[in-house]
Formats: structure tokens, sequence, C-alpha cells
């Protein structure tokens, strides 16, 4: 109990100051473009739990690496993300009026404005990662940072399972398919940050794959969570709408295989991703408690 | 008059020759994103002329470097290009059914696969230029090559002048905008190929700095022409509607200044360009040619 209590203030103290990194990267809103800058920034400060770049930092610190040298990524994640939102959020995919309580972007700014500004913060995460060149780490290093998040965000990752998932939408999927969409859709845009942790810290080959893995199963496992929540839930208990993959004939890992072979296949990959970070020689123990709340999720 | 048949001949040629170079990057077709992949793929071989990588190569010619190392800038400069002709096509934006005489790639794949597709060809663009790194030539000059890209793509670049343009639609304008808009819309994204050109190359931070200066002015006058030619052109000569701009409302430079005036800044911009390539110790006949081409175009 009482390292839960610890756990839970860690966690707030380190979103707190990935808050406060985020928002020194963020673009400044002076300027003919300030619109576009400011519709930018309403996105990316409206909340979120900021978990990417909190995993980033937490995977370069199990490795020993410096701290400057991940802040530009850790902000570039946060961008990618949000280009990601303001984009589902558009009328052309999941018309979404509201997100975590808020207007979403085309809601506030027009929808050419959700266009643009989705599109401007892709284009600045790259700029600002970029800025780790001058930060004077090991090149080679960032060099393949960079190329790690190109990856895992465009076709070979977040966006190939995005272009999946809207191309199926209401249609019957495999479990070839949905395991395609939250690998793509999920777990590479935690791949991504925890891979560059490692990279920027300067761990083996072996560590990168291996971090990779731990990742690619806290997505999945997170996301068949999803799936079994919604379900099982009451609206109170989860603080948003329930029932709602029924509602939308959405195929999920409950539709697909029922609630128990759904709860099995969870604990699995969450069992692989804690079992891996276990057996590492180095260790982080708030990085385990978080992936353990991460993949054992209540709400 | 043999100068011009040999021009014209050239130009062919080197648009052949930029065309299989952008084809041999393009993404492949298969798997479930298989869609995705298709879209954009569909947009990148609508044809156009090519020009951005075309000026590429030709000012790293200008300045004597090695040919293979720009071929992934080449191809990706077309893709923010053409990223961003498929999202200012949304119904959101522009609303264009036709481009080029095809329909525009979310008439063909959908809206939502419009607004992805150009999300995953900006994405693409990213990865691709990082091919660079492969291709064992200077570090730096790639690095400095990406971050001249992705600065001249976003809120400092292209994207900052769509902005300004989406939020004044219809609304009137002073020259500093329109100036703002030009340089950002159209010159941002000739300026970024030329510097490539010339980085890669190995150019001198003078060279390169000119070389700035030249696209900017080749972007304007280019811009400016256009303004006129829709005004005194009959719609067979241009081989689009005429008078689109008055239709419109639209504010131009002769709407603001007439076109004695309008024509008067368009030849200082084009001189300027053409005085700062010839006053070059390093010579290009044929890139000459082309921005002569481009800054005193009739149609």
């Amino acid at each position: 109990m009482g390292r839960c209590v610890n756990f839970q203030a860690e966690l707030e103290k380190r979103t707190r100051e990935t808050e406060e990194i985020i928002r020194r990267y963020l673009p400044e809103e002076e300027g003919f473009a300030g619109t576009l800058t400011k519709a930018m920034n309403y996105s990316m400060c409206a909340g979120g739990k900021r978990l990417r770049p909190i995993l980033l930092r937490e995977t370069l610190r199990l490795f020993g690496g410096e701290e400057r040298l991940c802040e530009p990524f850790m902000a570039a994640i946060e961008m990618i993300h949000t280009h990601s939102l303001i984009h589902d959020d558009l009328p052309a995919i999941d018309n979404d009026d509201y997100r975590r309580g808020r207007l979403t972007t085309h809601k506030v700014y027009g929808e050419a404005m959700g266009v643009l500004s989705g599109d401007a913060l892709l284009n600045y995460a790259y700029e600002t990662m970029f800025r780790a060149f001058d930060l004077g780490g090991n090149r080679d290093a960032v060099i393949r940072s960079v190329r790690i998040m190109a990856e895992k965000t465009g076709i070979s990752g977040m966006l190939g399972g995005q272009g999946v998932d809207v191309e199926n939408d209401g249609k019957p999927l495999t479990r070839e398919m949905l395991d395609y969409i939250y690998l793509h859709k999920t777990s590479a845009l935690i791949e991504a940050p925890m891979m560059v942790g490692a990279v920027l810290a300067g761990a083996r080959e072996e560590e990168v794959n291996l971090v990779e893995k731990v990742a690619r199963d806290v997505g999945l496992a997170f996301q068949i969570r999803d799936d079994i929540l919604d379900v099982i839930s009451t609206s109170a208990e989860l603080g948003k709408p329930v029932h709602s993959d029924d509602k939308n004939h959405k195929i999920t890992y409950v539709t697909l295989f029922g609630i128990q072979e759904a709860s099995r296949q969870a604990a699995f990959f969450s069992q692989e991703a804690l079992h891996i970070l276990e057996s590492l020689k180095q260790k982080n123990e708030f990085l385990l408690e978080l992936v353990t709340s991460l993949v054992e999720r209540r709400k």
C-alpha cells in the first residue's frame, strides 16, 4: 500500500516535470502565423497523461543515459501523438466534438486549421527532434533515434495502423487484422519512445530489441484491457461511456474471443513485458511499476 | 532559337530522369496498409513538372556535388509538395475535385484516406531523407539538409504560409501579408531544394545564402507572373480557367498594384535572381535557363 501511494506521488511529480519540458519546446504564438501556432498549442496543452514522454525518459534512466539529450524527443513524441489525435477527431475520420471534456481543435479553430495544425505538429516534431543535434551528445544515437521515430510514426507504424482501421471501419475483422491495428496504432507509439530512450542511453542492440518487445506487449495488453473494460465496467468507474464498442458494432478482442480468453491474452502480454523488464540487469523500479499500472489498468 | 529547342529537350530528359528517381523511392503497395500506400502513390504519380527536385539536382551540379547523395532529397521534396497538394484539395480547405485533369486523392480514396495519405507522405519524406545517412556522404551536410527541409516545410515555411492563407481567405490583405503568403507558400519550397543542393555539394555559407535569395526571388516572380497571367491570358493560352482571381475576389499583386506595377515587381525579382546566378563563379547553363523560364513564364 505504501508503495502504491509512493508510486502515485512519483507519477504526479514526473508528469509535472514532463509537462514543463514539453512547454519549453512549444512554438511561439507571434507573427502572422499566430493562429496556426495557437491551434497547435491548444491541442498540445489539452491535458493528457504524457505517458509516452515519461516512458521515454524512464527507459533512458534504466540504461543510465544523459537526461538533457532526451528532452527534445520527449516533446516530439507528444507532438506526434497529438497530431494523430487532431486528425482522428476531424469530421472526415471520427468526427468528435470533444476530447477530455474540451472542444476538439477543429471545433475551436475550424476544419481547415484542424488539418493544418495537425500537419504542422507532425512537422514540428521533426524540427524539435533535430534540436538534439545541438546538444552535443552522440550523433549516431540521435540519427538512429530520429529514424526510429519516423519509422514508428509512418506507414510501417502508427499511420499504417490508422489507414487499416479507417479502411475497415464497420467491416468484419480477422484476428490478424485486429492485431495489425493494435500493433501499429497503439504499440508503435510506445515502442518509439522506449527504444529512443534506450538508444540515447547507449543501450546494446539486444537491449534495444528487448525494450521494443516490452513496448509492443504493453501496447497490446493496454489495448485488450481497454476492450475488456468497455464491457465489464460501469460508466462511473471508467469515467467515460461504456459498452461503446458494442453500440458501434466494433470488432474487439472481446467480440472475437469472449471476455475470458481476452483476459488470458492480456495477462500473457502483461506477464511477458514484466518478465523481460525484470530479467534485465539494469533496474528502474518506477518504470516497472508504471508498466504494471498500464498493463493491469482498471480504468 | 537553337538554344531554346535544346533547353526544351534537356528539360524533358531531366524530367524523365527525375521521374525515375522519384519512383525508386515510392513505398511498396503490399500488405494490410496497401490502400494507404496506393493513395500516396496515386498522388505522387499524378504528373507534375518535378521542378523542385530538378532545381535541387541542378543546384548540386552548379557546385559540383556528388549526385547520388541528393536523390533521397529529390524524392522527399516532391513528397512534401504532394502532401501539401492533397491536403489543400480537401473539402475542408479548397474543396477541389480535379487536379491536372485527374480526380483528386480524396475523391478517389475518400476523405479520411485523403487526410491520412497526406500525413503519410509528409512523414515518408523524412523516412526517405534519412536514407541519405546510408549513402556515406558528409554527415553534417545531411543533417543540415534535413533541418533546412523541416524548417522550410513547417510553421516558418510552407505550412505557416498555408495557415495565413486559409485564415485570411476572402478577407482584405495588405501587401505585407500577401508577401508573407507568397514567400512561405511558394518561395519556401523552392528555397529548400536549392539550398539542400548547395549544402550537399559543400557550397560555402555565403553561396548557400545567395542560393536562398535566388530561390526566394524565383518564388516571388513566379507567383506574381501567375497573378498577371490570370488577367492577361486567354484560357486556351494558359491551359486552365482565367480571371479566376477576379471571380473569387482574390487579392493578388494585380488587384493591389495594377498590371503595370505588378509586372515591374516581377521583373525586379526575376532580374535579381538571374543577376545573382550569373555573378557566381560556378556556372550551370541549364539552371540559368530553367530559372529564366520560371521567372519569365508565359503560361
